[in-house]
């Protein structure tokens, strides 16, 4: 096949997915979370797609999670009933929409202060409904979250009598294991570790009279072996449904489960060694690879040894040796990005494709609502 | 007054857009243009927003340059008539798409071969009007472009005898000043000698017999200089309507002229020196400084003192000592960005502020449109 036949009724750059793959990586994370005995709720802020979201729950997912507050108004506005923002929602003018939304579907909230905690027990008492929630705990990436043991016991004591809310469980998400790990065996370790601090302090809350039950854990790299831990029972990885090239340099992806790619066409060849394709910093983001910050801005499939050095905000920067008499200007490449859930955000749709052929387009309706 | 009082009427994270700045910042390039006698064509890559852009037209602007198609497409929807495309446009699907909007308004596109050459000269032909092209010139960045002198000439003679087509003169974007140059010496050393780069070329083009006109220019920090370099006709720069962190480290802006901010929430304080706000790489990007690739994320108004270090999707992490006795959660904090031309791109609107109070949205209407 001529580069130039690379989904040709498609325009570039734009998100090609996989619907084969998607869907591949949906049954096998639910398969994992009904042979752990644990519940999914994926993070949807990968694909900020509710028709995606519906497939996820359509496998059997208990809900889905969500960053901000923006985000679940769009998926609630889908139909979509159970939802956790995995956030600290605070000041009047959030609380003023979480009052709405609450009142129409099941949400649940993370905090880790106590201020956070009084305004959400404010809109539980106006609406008549106990707002739930999770204290974040920090097991390791240094982000929000109190620390395992006595001080989240000590916040726990405080939160918990709030009127208008609920203390249903902990949280975390132990994305430290991404950044700090390099092995399968690394990964692995500091999931054990973080599942064992949230048991740990799940078993003290309980052992105050603190009766919660949910343990909410959740990152793909740490999926398989957290979701084993006894005593965690809510996995809320996001990126596991497309994959990218930070998982396939963690060792938890390969080139074959990646399902989305930037599909991008060469606008010029101004040097034997250098190659202009039509998305930069616009299309992949200025995101690095966690793991290797000087590597490059994404995996060219078929051509590995590209490497994308540079990007303006519309120009990907190409290194390639013999560049000029190995691609044409026209020409389409097809590029698994360093990390998915940034480059979502840049569109407003996927093409969903399969067997080379387009089934469907899907909206990113969620995508910029950041507040 | 109390950073919750910081504009109270916007939820966050949100754009604020000073009206008094930007009209400042649009007069002052439209003055030293005038002050230069070349005409001024604003890249409106910064704001993509059809309202800003009419601004820049009222304000002198003889036209608008975009980087992409799908952005041009958006301006011309939103009534402007004349448009520079300067990028290469290629391929049937953006071809035809072009052929429509060609059709419509006064297009000039950008090109660095042969082969985009020839897909733009099938355009004219079928539409029977003449595409107007510039010959992209290579003057030290490194992205596109051919060399200037010899190579331009020959590339030149190609192109100009195509039928559909008119090749209306040369163009660069000298952005390399801004990567390359720490001092304001070096900054305009480097603009005279892309300036004379261009006017060389421009010459022996027509010393050949090809009549070009335009010699156009564009790069926030060089404007002021390589505007007065005799024989360039035009300027293209885009940030200057805004200018943003990168601005003042290179000396040409200062945080009174940066007219956007990003209005953040502290959402939680879980250690005496770190805190967290509410915009993480969706708000800010993860676009580094261009001079200080080690530094923060953004310069926070008043609060010089704090560095956003670290960013994941929805988190700031920000370093201050004492940040418990500082701050408390609820806080506002504004943040200059980066680089303001990929923050813009992460929004739908800005929120267009004077003297504190609300005047008027501005929705971002090309926001996404890479394609």
């Amino acid at each position: 096949m001529s580069r130039r036949e690379l989904y040709p009724f498609l325009d570039t750059p734009s998100l090609v997915l996989d619907l084969d793959k998607v869907e591949a990586n949906i049954r096998e994370m639910a398969a994992i979370a009904e042979d752990a005995g644990v519940t999914l709720r994926p993070h949807t802020k990968t694909h900020k797609s509710p028709d995606l979201a519906k497939l996820q729950l359509a496998a059997g997912a208990s809900g889905i999670t969500v960053a901000k507050l923006g985000e679940a108004e769009v998926m609630a506005e889908a139909g979509i009933t159970d939802i956790l923002i995995a956030y600290p929602v605070c000041g009047p003018i959030k609380l003023a929409r979480l009052k709405k939304l609450a009142g129409r579907i099941n949400v649940s909230i993370s905090l880790d202060s106590l201020e956070v905690a009084r305004g959400l027990s404010g809109i539980g008492e106006e609406i008549g409904k106990r707002i739930k929630v999770l204290l974040e705990i920090n097991t390791g990436l240094d982000r929000c979250g109190v620390p395992p043991g006595d001080e989240a016991v000590a916040l726990a004591e405080l939160i918990a009598p709030l009127p208008g809310l609920e203390l249903t469980g902990i949280l975390t998400h132990e994305g430290h294991a991404h950044f700090q790990e390099r092995t399968i065996e690394g990964i692995k370790r500091c999931a054990l570790e973080a599942g064992e601090k949230m048991v740990k302090t799940a078993e003290l809350l309980r052992s105050r009279g603190i009766p919660i039950r949910d343990v909410s854990v959740g990152s793909t790299p740490t999926a398989r072996y957290i979701a084993y831990v006894p005593g965690i029972t809510e996995l809320r990885m996001g990126t596991y449904i497309f994959n990218d090239y930070n998982g396939i340099m963690s060792g938890v992806a390969t080139e074959d489960t990646c399902a989305v790619t930037v599909l991008t066409t060469v606008v010029s060849i101004p040097a034997q060694d250098r190659l202009i394709v039509d998305g930069g910093s616009k299309t992949f983001s200025s995101d690095r690879l966690t793991l290797n910050e000087q590597g490059g801005f994404g995996l060219f499939r078929d051509y590995p040894e590209i490497i994308m050095n540079r990007l303006s905000e519309e120009h990907g920067f190409l290194k390639l040796p013999d560049a000029r008499d190995r691609l044409r200007i026209g020409d389409r490449l097809e590029v698994i990005p360093n990390h998915i859930c940034v480059v979502s955000n840049l569109f407003d749709r996927f093409h969903g494709v399969r067997h080379g052929v387009l089934e469907r387009e899907i909206p990113i309706l969620a995508r910029g609502k950041v507040a």
